[in-house]
């Protein structure tokens, strides 16, 4: 039988567009995704889920409505189920999310910025 | 309100043990863990869960009974539920495992290698 890695650098260079997680991997009814971000995304939170954002390359911050985080890279952060926030990145930076399958990346925000939940690459 | 990233390199720098993961962080019922291996480990399964490891330093191999992955720094791998696996490494390997909070290291082998799985840093 034939095992193969799952190489994250690789991945990453599939895509380019930012805002627009792709799957790599499942763990039971979890995804983990890829995704590039740059700018100042949507306000939102998820209502039945915690998500996690674990930073590759570049730093990001998450707005809170009390606060915010920054993250570096090799700095990960659980954003917990319900609370509203909202991801900033000054330049691009690659970072893995791992939530349920089916979790929409806008919450209950929706908008233009809501991308398909269901590619894989 | 005051958010801290988690930063893993810190984490990693708390323990110096092998084989003893600790969990670092919790997405709903799941553990994120850093571990340190080095050496062989012993063949077990996890009959009820699939399990991540996600190679943060060095590299490693996970055996299975009809081949074997090799998973270098930045690459990753789900072993599926049910699966008789055993990780391997030739020299120190810096990992995050991610799996069902209260899954047992050795799963159905036990033995003097199972660790304690409720330790946070």
């Amino acid at each position: 039988m034939t095992y193969a890695a799952i190489n994250l650098q690789s991945k990453f260079d599939l895509f380019s567009d930012h805002w627009a997680p792709r799957i790599i991997a499942q763990m039971n009814d979890d995804h983990f995704k890829l995704v590039k971000i740059q700018g100042e995304f949507v306000w939102h939170c998820h209502a039945e889920t915690d998500e996690v954002f674990i930073v590759l390359d570049g730093s990001m911050d998450i707005h809170f409505r009390d606060g915010k985080v920054t993250l570096a890279q090799g700095e990960m952060f659980v954003v917990p189920k319900g609370i509203e926030h909202r991801p900033v990145a000054a330049s691009e930076c690659r970072v893995m999310l791992v939530e349920p399958a089916g979790t929409i990346n806008t919450g209950d925000a929706g908008g233009e910025l809501t991308a398909n939940n269901g590619i894989w690459i």
